[in-house]
């Protein structure tokens, strides 16, 4: 690649693949964001896990040796709270219906929305390792009442240790199939969760870059955005695949130590 | 119509909607099923609920004044039993994973099917009151493992006296978008159930008719078997939308009393 790209002045970060593979850490992306520390160019950690809290999250950055604060984590449980914060009427709090975990519960309840399993302005839906047949009953009756339906992320699967476990976009799809309609997507590789988070990072569009491993959730939401793309080989994506793609990331690298500032 | 029709010579037969609503009786139901009884014509009920044991819908019947014994119950708990029975080697019993309720997992393990939560031979998928998130990721591992996946049938919604409660399609949608592959369905309107149905009921096709109220599933699984079809009136296909329809039911009429043997 050319290192003599543009000079960003913003990033948004990939979590997993990018920055550590589940336990393991990726000493090149440690190094980068020290690097990133040191020239104090802002940046926010943008994952589409809606299961952790922020604290979750920056605790789990220390195991990997990496210094966060939780203003630096941005996830779908965020980018919904804003976006529902943006459709908010001042009068009233609106009221949600949320199958998640407690990522996606503080999110939303530290904002001020209130619950209503029968009623609500919105059900928002992600993934739920307690998910029950009656959780989803509820979304859906609400759904068919008129509540507006909001889906975290599109991610089908989620690599764990036990192989390709439904990942939210497979519940969301139990929801959809019952509703018989599409739910409104937040996550990568949805512009919301972009928009959302150049907002919150507050540097303009043109000067920040999406750093991720997968071209179908990071990469395409860089194109979704209008946003330059990093795609780091250190994941999910291969090189085959991406040369299979029509549209390619502004950039590709091996590992991080291949990207100067 | 015309009462001049052919004769039938066997009768499969809807429940929910076609024999009674729910807990509502449909007498026009319970008293040509008393003229198919004088008439000594042989009949079975064929329906998509794979959550009752044919004991639980026998005793139903007969909280509706209608007389039936297990045998002339068709599901597609039984249709999934008599299907594998096909498939089965008679070295070694075939392994199952199973989703689904007490009518499922009777129909399967009396067979002498074994459970099997890691490597089964078959993961079979249908409505569980009780789904949780770890059935469906067992399921999930399993199938993407190269166990069979099995649907037993795609009725995305259930109306009760709550509402549009999700049905068996959208808990089987749920697995599909998580091993992205379809599943092998075997209830209404597939060919499968209706093959088996007419197994069991020892008539010739072409001596058959199928009786029900949706055409989505009723009278699809007719045309879909090359059987001739009966739409009755009183659940939930309206005229309106079986004119929409290019392939009619082969008969429609308003109630059962329409209808001479």
């Amino acid at each position: 690649m050319n290192h003599k790209h543009k000079q960003y002045r913003g990033y948004l970060i990939d979590l997993d693949g990018t920055v550590y593979r589940g336990t393991e850490s990726i000493p090149e992306a440690t190094d980068f964001i020290k690097r990133l520390q040191d020239a104090e160019i802002p940046y926010l950690f943008l994952t589409n896990n809606t299961t952790r809290t922020r604290q979750m999250v920056v605790d789990k950055l220390a195991g990997h040796g990496i210094t966060a604060t939780v203003d630096q984590i941005y996830t779908p449980s965020l980018a919904t709270r804003d976006y529902l914060l943006d459709k908010a009427d001042t009068k009233k709090p609106l009221s949600v219906y949320i199958v998640g975990e407690i990522g996606l519960y503080q999110a939303l309840l530290q904002a001020g929305f209130v619950l209503d399993n029968e009623h609500p302005d919105y059900v928002v839906v992600g993934l739920d390792n307690d998910l029950t047949y009656d959780k989803v009953k509820k979304a859906v009756l609400a759904i068919r009442s008129g509540s507006n339906f909001i889906g975290t992320n599109a991610d089908k699967n989620l690599p764990n240790e036990e192989g390709l476990v439904p990942g939210a976009g497979s519940v969301i799809a139990f929801v959809e199939a019952a509703v018989q309609k599409k739910a409104l997507y937040i996550g990568k590789p949805e512009r919301i969760i972009v928009d959302m988070a150049l907002k919150q990072l507050d540097v303009a569009r043109d000067d920040v870059i999406l750093v991720g491993d997968n071209y179908d959730t990071d990469i395409k939401a860089g194109i979704n955005s209008a946003l330059d793309s990093l795609l780091v080989y250190t994941g999910v994506s291969t090189k085959n695949q991406v040369a299979q793609q029509p549209i390619k990331p502004t950039y590709e690298i091996n590992d991080l130590t291949e990207w100067k500032l």
